[in-house]
């Protein structure tokens, strides 16, 4: 075995193998336009597990598994008493999600293990690739349930509390995730990592625009979620008085339209979301009695995050119209800049691998925000088609994964040797 | 046996046994909340058919059934060429519906039967008690399917491909609930009926404030329903630029709220409801690609209601906000009034019963509307409480039902003795 810290002659990715595992992984929980529905805790997700850990048992790598079923894909180091350099990301997705968001970041760690053992090349430090549990936080909200547990953002006890529209609660879907890698060992939460670097698609339209390979990210954009839920009483449409109304449809109507009003002057720096919509009793005869809404907002500025966020509440009880109104926060995360030191090892990567590079911020959330708080973090952005994500028409180039794969494996390389 | 016209002597309403029917009824599809979700074509509709099919069978009445499930009771009259009076209502419910709407004007009808067959009394005509079919729309929409095939305000052929959510189609449902009484012999649809009444609750504030037990109905308010759906793109909502989006929901929102007030000048006399609202994908984190929602309108004049509903896609298109929207009507009702002789009819049967009494004018729908067109029909009302209706909470006073059928009698017997 020999040290290398560079891949420019020894260490090939191999694109068409990195794409050909996104295509058999998207198969699992694969829907009928091209995308994926591969919810977390869902069986979908426990045999793309499975897929993956059988790839892990090829490579010889071992697996070990956390209490909220972070699963860790293990190559071993020259000093077992070094922390680990980490890489991965999530392969849980949204219900209509595509095949690269999240998948590539693991995939491409997956790489860059086989890459190693091809070659032969061993690392001071062992490496590991994470699969971080219910990332999208779909079926079980909010998301980030893995990364914010293993960094201790939100507490363990809390998160296996939270229920499904089902009523269903992740206490009682954790164990069927947990037994679908029975070979992995038991590991705590938040064991030291040296560093974390994160591979993903960008999943928005800049670096495509920009003819970019290489996204060189040097932050993530602080988010507020909101649960808006409305109270009217139902009545019937054709007999009940305006002035007897207590119409929920109406009203959140009126408060997603009045909240977009007040973010209207803040331009693009502004996302604002209403993604969600739940009424009930949803029939067209009947006045609506309530209405659970989400607000997704973000922000690049912390500081007007704040001034954006603290407003919800108070703009939704002033367009309630009689209905009762609860506005809770769900969850509020700053945003997050990755240390000089790593943004500046992925940007010398880059340039070594010849690759076109912008330095970029993450609009959209990702475990590397939580890893953040405990480990040196990065991120690597690859273009995806027209920017689209969170969509089965989500799209990316094979060679694009593999720059990104490139530029990956020299960070770890150096990481990992330090 | 004796021919008589007049119930105030001989023939007397068992209260008691009338609102005992009510709650015995409501145990079929009942709610927590003491509510009931027993919708058209469900199980539940069989079974409370059959229960009423052997409360028939104890008054020696026959049944019969038409092409759509309508249900026919019948008392034998002594001129069998005569044409029949019918009264009734419906026996499906909103999914979270109450005990008396509908329900009443059935029950109401039996107890008549009873009545008559107690007293010995005899009438010309023969006396049939109707359950049309799936009044309230919800699992098939729209409803009024039973009275408008029979009226022949629609065609059967379209009505049977007709399909709920789960694309299960009105002709696919149509032979479970004409199997719950196979003791029916088969009847055209459109027979010939002499004259229709019907007794239903208010579902309305107007009688209990006036403090008056019976209203005369003079009419039906119009309604004109449509469905809108926006197309969005599915994206990321923490990357995707406002310029690039197209937010289904807030355009949706958008569109309600302009429509709200598009008929504020029209005060109360306008009803304009979004009951249904149903988004996709509905998650937090994706800018909705898809809504779908419902638009109900009434008013009481036919040319405003042409005016107003004329506008609705106008008004849809102009806040489309980049998205595409297509916008169906899928039921338009002109305002009916009843014929004279019928309302007047009414109010001397509530006079003669000692019964304070009103006119008034139906906001809500009713099987009586599609009747009209093939008969002289009319309406009693009785009040409910609050005027709250389509609602678990729904509630009447025993004597107010007992009176509305005082009143039914009356009108029934004179109708079946002319």
């Amino acid at each position: 075995m020999q040290h290398v810290t560079s891949t420019r002659s020894a260490l090939n990715v191999n694109e068409q193998r990195l794409w050909q595992r996104h295509i058999e992984l998207a198969h699992i929980g694969g829907l009928r336009n091209g995308g994926t529905n591969r919810q977390a805790f869902t069986p979908e997700e426990a045999d793309a597990r499975r897929l993956i850990a059988r790839w892990a048992a090829e490579l010889k790598c071992s697996l070990s598994i956390d209490e909220i079923g972070n699963l860790f894909i293990r190559r071993a180091g020259t000093d077992a008493s070094a922390a680990p350099v980490v890489t991965g990301s999530h392969i849980d997705t949204q219900p209509t999600g595509g095949k690269f968001d999240g998948n590539f970041g693991v995939l491409a760690g997956l790489e860059v293990l086989q890459i190693l053992n091809e070659a032969g090349v061993s690392t001071r430090r062992q490496i590991e690739v994470a699969i971080w549990t219910n990332e999208e936080g779909c079926r079980f909200a909010p998301g980030m349930m893995g990364s914010e547990a293993f960094a201790g953002v939100r507490n363990l006890k809390d998160i296996v509390t939270v229920k499904d529209s089902d009523g269903i609660s992740v206490a009682e879907a954790l164990p069927a995730l947990l037994a679908a890698t029975p070979e992995a060992t038991k590991r705590p939460l938040g064991f030291p990592i040296a560093a974390f670097i994160e591979a993903h698609i960008e999943q928005g339209p800049i670096l495509e625009a920009a003819n970019c390979v290489i996204g060189v990210v040097t932050g993530i954009q602080g988010t507020r979620r909101f649960r808006v839920e409305v109270f009217g009483e139902e009545a019937h449409a054709g007999t009940t008085p305006r002035a007897r109304r207590k119409d929920a449809m109406a009203a959140a109507a009126q408060m997603l339209v009045a909240i977009q009003q007040f973010v209207e002057p803040y331009q693009d720096d502004v996302r604002f979301t209403v993604g969600m919509w739940k009424a009930s009793p949803n029939v067209p005869g009947v006045i609506a009695s309530r209405v659970l809404f989400s607000v997704d907002l973000r922000h690049p500025s912390t500081q007007t995050l704040k001034l954006l966020g603290d407003e919800i509440g108070t703009i939704c009880r002033a367009n309630a119209h009689g209905c009762g109104v609860v506005v809770n926060e769900i969850a509020n995360a700053e945003s997050v800049h990755f240390p000089d030191h790593i943004v500046s090892m992925v940007r010398r990567a880059a340039t070594r691998c010849g690759l076109s590079h912008m330095d970029i911020f993450s609009g959209a959330g990702h475990d590397a925000r939580q890893l953040a708080y405990v480990c040196p973090t990065g991120m690597i952005f690859v273009p995806c088609e027209r920017g689209i994500s969170h969509n089965e028409a989500e799209n990316a180039k094979p060679s694009d994964l593999a720059d990104g794969t490139r530029v990956l494996l020299e960070v770890v390389l150096e990481l990992a040797n330090l």
